[in-house]
Order: structure tokens, then sequence, then C-alpha cells
């Protein structure tokens, strides 16, 4: 806290915040520092004063509101500047990111950061306990969800709740994509295309497409809702680039919707499942209705029963007001000389893929002829994987050939022994082709 | 903080709770603070130890847990303990509410309330600057939405939000009926009766139906979100008792459903519009999607853009969730000498209701002769309001007449100026009847 000092009877603090990163959510940010200046220090309980902005290009085009006077490609000297009071990390990556915020943290200065990379690394762990240990903040509301406030739900609103099961649409980009194949029936490859056109989504998709995005927020979900440090590259990961607008189709003439979800998932007392996965929602849960590039998060607590929270997951403006919501915070325990609450944190006994329980819709291509289905549901009872629902249709195969399309339900079964089932399926000579394979998760 | 004194390194505080009132939430309180003891006091940074729990009839039943020898009818005695750290009131109701309330924030004691009433009472006013003056915590976030935790996103997270508008679906009871009647296209009477006896609503369920209750929580809305001072009795109240079959019905053909919202909204620089009403709200838009007895807040803010927050807003263990939160909150904020923000709140500049600019759907019952649209559209235009469509369809009158349903949907009109339109055109001779009158919300 800076020069200026103060009491509560009018005078006037400042706080001055190095921000690292000056892209669209550091760009964003510094446009509400000044802009709402005022009304920021009647929250925070001190002014908020740039210190500088870090950049790698000083000459990147820029939005005219972004003091050119404040931009320096010396992250590194910004950070070590004894004046500045709060750093704020909007850079994104492993690295120089990583050892930027450790330097902050252990120059005992609070750390605000967007960045879900270094937070589910094993960095991220390190850095968590060094700022435990320091006594210093280190917030990081908008690395998840954007500008939903979760993070501090979680960790102050729910603290007191034996949370069993948070499920969440983290990822904006595979619900925009979605979203759309289900409206429209679109196919997969066709909306991608659509949503990069829209600067929805990256030209290289791969960590949004592929889940890797939402399993980072998965990790850090873990750590938040249930204490277990996880690292993000241990979740269980499938993404979105093999669901059809035939898994679409066939989802919703069955009531559902096929959403890319980050579920962390107690399991008995002591294990905990985190995963990442296209699933069948019920058309009649609160996810379904979640569109476009909208977040969510569904949470199933003891006493509090379900909740949902709404909201941008992305984009400059709502993540840079978590941004400051963040920074308040910080600034205001270090007037109180306090920090956000931190709890020690475990590591977590993950539970393996395979021991996974849920519903699975099974889709399968069939020769037409007596006795194919008493095969094929065997197949099924030779794994205790028990059957909820069937259903048969006719269909004509692409090469002609009649067959018939089997649709099954299967009760809560072991993901290991329907992978067991369906590869048994596989050998079966009147087996033309497995379809699509969905879990359902919810009101199923 | 008694006795038995401590340090982080493992040591024990004890924080001794007196819990005013043992209904519903009371009962469900004392049970989490007996299971969850160690988890909480993890959360919290001390065990908490129950001093006493008022109530009005010792001799009541109650569930087996409520320990009885901890029960007492003087509530003041207990408040005035000088070993009780923390007063829970669960009583509702002004008085004693308000007293005892009073009397635990004059002598430094935090206190966290579910009170809604009181809260948006003169008297929450008055104690919300004692608890400011004083430097002591009172914290209500059960007092509205019950589990969804609301009040601490708006007053930490959005803290530096500037909120345009939060429109909430804070009545359990009217939403279920609503969500029946859409549902089952039953009548209002009909689901009433369903309701109470489900234990949904009361015998006498005039505080929910006529929209009272959400009122009460609109006016707190006011406080939190924009930070001023509304009495719930300033809130400009319809509720759903006139609500038809036809109207809801009628709505849907529109692609609307009809919702009881507190609609907190800026207009201008310093007015604020508050009120509760049927509205509705397009099909598309996420409050559409809330049914039943849950509850939902849709906040739009300048930067955060769109959030909603979902989940149980009454029942026991959910209101006891939020209160736990707050009790974990205060006992926190009590060992680090420190208090949950409470900024300064100015008196609200309340919008008359006649000044309300919103879009409205008309229903007029008309005889079926030449010139009577052109004499029900002077009336309109004659009054400002300009209508954005019209549909009309033949119908037969309960008296054997014949005669014609027009519907318009008006643009964002003032509301004086539809009760002055409203008014002219109940002098036509050619009207027969006005039916539902309907305000739009949302994306409309």
């Amino acid at each position: 806290m800076t020069s200026t000092a103060t009491d509560r009877a009018g005078a006037e603090r400042t706080v001055r915040v190095a921000v690292l990163g000056c892209g669209n959510v550091g760009a964003a940010l510094v446009g509400i520092i000044q802009e709402r200046s005022e009304a920021l220090a009647v929250q925070a309980g001190a002014r908020f004063e740039l210190a500088g902005i870090a950049v790698t290009d000083l000459s990147a085009p820029r939005p005219a509101h972004v003091p050119h006077d404040l931009l320096t490609t010396d992250a590194a000297a910004l950070v070590a500047d004894p004046t500045v009071d709060v750093v704020v990390e909007l850079m994104g990556g492993l690295e120089p990111a990583g050892s930027l915020v450790r330097a902050a943290l252990d120059s005992g200065r609070p750390v605000v950061t967007a960045n879900k990379a270094l937070l589910a690394s094993d960095d991220g762990v390190a850095l968590r306990t060094l700022a435990r240990n320091r006594g210093v903040d280190l917030l990081y509301e908008a690395a998840v969800a954007g500008a939903i406030p979760l993070v501090r739900a979680l960790r102050e609103s729910l603290t007191g709740e034996r949370i069993h099961r948070v499920m969440g649409i983290v990822n904006g980009t595979t619900n925009f994509i979605l979203t759309k194949m289900t409206e429209q029936g679109a196919d997969y490859a066709e909306v991608l295309i659509e949503a990069q056109a829209l600067g929805l989504a990256e030209r290289d998709p791969t960590a949004d497409v592929e889940g890797h995005d939402a399993a980072a927020k998965a990790a850090i979900l873990a750590g938040v809702a249930f204490g277990y440090d996880v690292a993000g590259d241990a979740v269980f990961c499938e993404g979105i680039s093999s669901v059809t607008a035939e898994d679409v189709d066939f989802a919703r003439r069955f009531g559902y919707v096929i959403k890319l979800l980050a579920i962390v998932e107690r399991v008995g007392d002591d294990s905990l499942s985190v995963r990442v996965h296209p699933a069948l929602v019920s058309e009649a849960h609160p996810l379904a209705g979640v569109r476009d590039a909208f977040n969510a998060v569904f949470i199933e607590g003891e006493a509090a029963g379900e909740l949902m929270l709404y909201g941008q997951g992305a984009g400059g403006l709502p993540t840079a007001s978590a941004v400051v919501g963040d920074l308040i915070d910080a600034t205001r325990n270090l007037l109180a000389g306090t920090t956000a609450p931190a709890p020690d944190r475990q590591p977590a006994r993950l539970l393996p893929a395979d021991d996974l329980e849920t519903g699975f819709c099974i889709n399968l291509d069939v020769v037409d002829r007596p006795g194919v289905l008493a095969e094929v549901t065997a197949a099924f009872a030779s794994h205790g994987v028990s059957i909820r629902s069937m259903e048969q249709e006719a269909r004509s195969g692409a090469d002609g050939t009649l067959g018939a399309r089997l649709t099954f339900v299967t009760h809560r079964s072991r993901e290991g022994d329907v992978r067991a089932t369906l590869s048994e399926l596989e050998g079966l000579e009147s087996l033309q082709r497995i379809g699509g394979v969905m879990r359902i998760v919810g009101a199923s």
C-alpha cells in the first residue's frame, strides 16, 4: 500500500496494480480500472493505480484506452518493483507466468490470475502452498467459468457443505458447437468451421474440442469443491470430435441433449472421479438449457441440494469482471491484514476410469436374423451389464443390406464392464457396427 | 471466543452459537452442526458449540436430534449470555426477532439471520447501520433464495460490477403453482390446493401468492445488488392469484411462460425500479426453465454480462446450508478481527410504477363488426402506445354472441400510458372484456 496513507474517514489509499499480459482480458481489465475508478475505490477501500502492463510486443495493436507509457516488456522487473501492491497475471501458459507468480508471492504480494493451465499443473499446487505459507492471497475466480462467481461460492458460501458432485459445462467453444449441432442438425465439422469464423474456436481447436481445457478446469474444481489436489493431466478426458449428427439426433429422440461435461464426483468416502466427456443430459435437467457459448456449473450438495451457476465463461469483459472481483477481495484483505480462506488440500485418490458407474446408451447395427438379439444380450449379461430398456428399428445399411438398429439403455454399470461388453460384441459376426456409446448423467 | 484458546497449529477454539427459533431451519441447522462438527471446525477455524436454542414452547414436537437440555423459552437471556459468540436468528417476523438481533449487535456479537421480513423493514435498515457502526457482521445469505449463494456473489464477487438489472424467481410456492398450471393446463385454484396438500403453500397463502414475500426479497436485493435502502412495502407488487389457465395457455402459444418475477432495475443514473409481478418470459430465456419450487436469480451486469444462480429457495436443509456458510464466515471474521464488507447505502429514488417502460401483451374480446379495430388502435395511439404486433381470431362469447379476440404486443411503453389506454378501451361499446394484460421481460 503506497504513500497517500489513509483512515476510513475519507483519506485515500492507493493500491498499485501490475498487470501481466494485455490480450482481451488484460485490455478489458485496464478499461474497467480506468472507467470505474470511483466505484471500485468505494468497494475496495483503496484506489487502484496501474503500475505497469507487461507485454511481449510493445508495438502490437491495442485498444486506444491502454496507456502506452505503462507498457513494458520486462515483466520480471515490473513484478520486482517494490511499489507494486498486487500482481494480476493474465499471460496464460506455464512459463514465464509460473515464475512471475512465484516471485510475486515470494515477496508477499497477492496475485490474481485467470491461468487455468498453470493452476492445474504441478506448479499450481506448489504456488497455492507457497501462497498459504506466505500468508498472501492467490485468487483465481476467472480461471474457471469466466464471469460466474463459482470459486467464491464454493470456497465461502458452500464451505460447510458436503458436496457430492459438481458437473459443469465449462468450455464455451464445445457448447456452442453442440448447441448448433442440436438446433440445426448440423455436422460437427461444419459447425467447427462456423465457430472458427466467429472467433469462438481457435484455428487449432484441439485444446477445446478434445476436452483438455475442460480437464484443467475439472482439476481446479476438484480442489475448490472437494479440497483435493488433482493435476489436469490426470483427468480422464474425451472430447467431442467424434460426436456425430446421428448421435445428436438420436439423443433428442430419447429426450436427451449431448453436452460436454466436466464432472467431479465423490465416490465412497475417499475417492474422487474427475472426468471430462460428452454425456446425455435429460432435456428436463437445468444443464440441458445452457446454450451457445454459455457456461454453467451444477452442484449437488448434501444440505443445499441442487444448485446451478450460469453465465459467460469466456470473453474479455466477463473474464475481466471476475478478475476485478478478486482484485477488490485481495485489496480488502490486504487492508485488513488477512487473506481469503485457503484450506489445506490432500492429494486425491482418483477413481480409475474403468471403475466409474453410470448409465450408458449404446447403439448397435446388427444383421436382421433370428437369434441375434439373444447373442447380443448374452454379451451384456456375461459382463454383468444390466439392461434397462431396448429398442429395435429396421434399417438399411450403406451397402444396401437390411439390418436392425438396436438401442440399449443400461442401468448404472461399471465402465470397465461396458468396455468388456463392447469388445465381446465386436467379435460377433452378426454385429455390423457399434454406433454411439454415450454415458448418461443427471435426471436419467 | 471462549476458553480453550488456540493457535493455528492444532489447538482448538470454540465458538458458542445461540440459535433463536427451532422450526424446520433451526432443527436442520442443529443437525448439521452436530453431524459435521469436524468438517465445519476445519473450515471455520473453530469448533461450533450450541449455547442454547430459544423456542416458544418447550414441549412442541421436535426431531430427536435436537438436544432438549439446550432449549429455553428465554431468548433474551440467551442473547445476553456473555459466553455466546454468535447469534443465529431463525424466528422470523418483526418482533421479538428485531429486538433480539439489536441486542446481539449492540453487545458486539455477529448475527446470522434468515429473516427477510425483518431485513426488508425499516428496522432492517437500522440494524444494518448498527452492525456497521459496531463493526460486527450481520449476515443474511439465507434470507433470499435459500441455498443459492446469491448475497455473497453480489456482495463480493460482483462488487466491482455495474449491475443493470436483477430478475429473480424468489418464491417457490408461486413458481410451483405456475409450473403446474403451465405443464398440466390446470387452474390456479386447483393447483393451489395441490400445493397446500404438499406443504408447499400455507393454509393462508396470501404472503406468497400476492407477492409480498417476493417483495421483501426484492427490497433486500436492491440493497445487496445496487446499494440502495428500499423498504419491502415500497415495492410495487402484483401476485399471481388472477393469472388464469387461459393466460398461461395463451402465453405458451406465443412462445412465453408466465413467471412471478422480483425485478430490480437501474433506470437512468439515479432511479431504481423495484417491483414484483407476473411476467411473460421467452421460452428461450434461462429463467423459463426454472421449474417447480426452485428459485433462480438472473443478473445482468455491464462487464459480466448475463449470470444466473439457481437452486432451492426454501426448505429446512437448503436454508440451513446457507446459514452454515454465513456462520463460518462470521466465525472466520471474528477470528481475524474483521467483518464482511458492508458498504454504506443510500435511500433509493424509486421509479413510480407508472413510469416503468416495458413491453405489454394485451388480450381484448371485442364484438366482430367493421371499424372495431380502428377504434381500438386509435385508443392505443392516443396514449402513445406503439403496437409491435396484433393477431385476431374469431371466438364465440359465453352468451353465444360472436366476437373477436385481439392480441396486441406493444413496443416498450410507459405503464401509465398503457393503463390510460386500458381505461379508454373500457369505455368503448365494442369492447366486451379485457382479458390478460401481461408485462413482457427478458429476450422479448
